[in-house]
């Protein structure tokens, strides 16, 4: 194994904070700035349906990873325009878009524990809403000006619709096997996390070597970023459970636990998830009994595990970078993501 | 009134033949081999169930009216190279990808006497699909290289999300005025038909009042076509109903013929249009009564006005250019369109 080593058994650094994106937040939190108020004013339209929704879904939050990416990984390559806000914001739109649409999909009630737009505004607006905030990201990417960077995020729209399919088609699906769920999570997150990363070398005019190692970064990231959420809807390696925990049950999702868990119990165990995920019996008590399980059969532990190995991959993949301010704390997310299941 | 008037009353030319789309398809006929291929081609996804639910819509027809109107366009403006089949296909994929999202915002189980992908696969499919498309089609506007044909593609996207989006805030809505619903009809339907008429002379480096022009004739035609599937939908001039005719009714949609009958009727009959429209009461004797009221206020026959009225605007437009083969098919569309009515 080559390049910097993620110390994941170490829980604070050096100075006792623990791992976070803070370092990451305040090295873009200009730029970041800037591309929030990019965001409020292409969510306007005449059509008053619009702004309201589309501002539900970005007010509620989250950390804005995918376009802290963009920016950091822009200015880690020494780019000094302006275009990277503007992309920035499109990868934030193209995700809410996609927010928008898996509420339809999967028929959620709840986003980040509030109601989602689809129980709010109907499945009517959050289709509508979805498809003009894709149109707006396409839009800045051409305002962006640069060829390359429509490639590569236009290329993952289509491939995140197709992980969309393919879960669609692995979905109750006990016998999907880790690769097939490997390959729906390359698809719905790492790819979009994969270009926004991509997009900030592209814009500096970076050699190929350079886009590939922050390709590499943001689709390992994207990929462990998913599995630790997978392992923290279960309560992670902890036995508390987190206040959305339970949803991917309650819903029937094969993730990767569930995928271990299965496999590695016994017939009577099969039956009961052949009853929770093919007929939905997942009440709280099967729910516990499921988390019993996971604990049981290493499921949580070795899924955590399985982001490890993404974590050191993407990690890898900076190595070939000078040591940077930047650089450094595009490592600490990496930690981040894994200490968020502990 | 200046240029070109079509003429209207006269349902058959000089030699005996009625206006048709067949000198445009005669026309592009080579173009539109490699156009169908293409869309073919960006259709193939690993994922199975993506060609699947795309070409059942592709292979269910429609006349491609959109990706001849680019051809005919690009040719007629002198463009030499094949970047136009690109466009073609790339905005045929967006037309389909319309569909499919506009049949899971309005319920629909039947698309062109067919029964809907969201019926046969489900809303998930249809939404994933659509993106999937919509994801496909701005590739191949970037494989096409022009970036003034990404913005106005990207542009169009986002006008035709609003358009739908206010669409849905007048639905059932029996107080809409012709005014606002000229606006739903510039989003939903012409925006797609001004913007794949237009990147025909952007393509081949025409000079900006060139480029308005096809833009205007895009525009127009895409208003009239709306204008006279509305009238269709209750039968058109004629008293005989087509075999899709009645769904608008039934979806308690307010198009225009409805807007000017309920403007026009009296107290009673005013309250028949509620009744139908607001409280979905639309058996076969109601859709009966609905057409013996349409033609008593001539709503069918000015709704046809009123379209024809934009085919002028669309002809006028076309006054600039001399007269040639392609001109003379475009002109030719504008009296079809009107003749579908009758």
């Amino acid at each position: 194994m080559s390049g910097v080593v993620v110390p994941l058994n170490k829980k604070d650094d050096s100075e006792g904070r623990k791992p976070g994106v803070e370092p990451l937040m305040a090295l873009v939190a200009n730029d970041m700035e800037k591309v929030n108020r990019v965001i409020l004013s292409k969510c306007g339209s005449d059509v008053q349906m619009i702004p309201e929704v589309a501002r539900h879904l970005i007010d509620s939050g989250g950390k804005r990873l995918r376009p802290m990416l963009t920016l950091a990984a822009a200015r880690m390559s020494g780019y000094e325009g302006e275009h990277h806000v503007t992309l920035a914001a499109s990868v934030e739109f193209m995700h809410t878009a996609t927010l928008l649409h898996d509420d339809v999909v999967d028929e959620s009630d709840l986003r980040r524990g509030k109601l989602s737009a689809r129980k709010l505004w109907g499945n009517e607006a959050s289709v509508l809403v979805g498809d003009f905030l894709l149109g707006q990201a396409f839009r800045m990417m051409v305002d962006a000006g640069s060829m390359k960077a429509l490639e590569v995020l236009s290329t993952a729209a289509t491939v995140i619709a197709e992980g969309e399919v393919m879960q669609l088609a692995t979905a109750k699906n006990l016998d999907t096997t880790q690769d097939e769920y490997m390959q729906v999570v390359h698809g719905k997150t790492a790819a979009l996390f994969a270009a926004a990363t991509e997009v900030g070398p592209i814009l500096a005019g970076s050699n190929k070597g350079a886009v590939s190692a922050f390709r590499s970064y943001g689709t390992n990231l994207g990929l462990a970023f998913q599995l630790i959420d997978d392992a923290l809807d279960y309560g992670g390696s902890s036995k508390t459970l987190g206040k959305n925990a339970g949803d991917d049950f309650r819903e029937g999702k094969v993730t990767l636990p569930v995928l271990l868990c299965y496999r590695r119990g016994s017939e009577s165990q099969r039956n009961f998830w052949r009853e929770a995920i093919e007929r939905g019996e997942t009440d709280n008590s099967r729910l516990e009994e499921a988390i019993r399980l996971m604990h049981e059969h290493d499921a949580l532990t070795d899924t955590i595990e399985r982001a490890r190995h993404y974590c050191n991959l993407a990690s890898d993949a900076l190595a070939i970078f000078d040591d940077s301010p930047h650089k450094r704390a595009l490592n600490e997310v990496l930690e981040f993501i894994l200490l968020r299941a502990h």
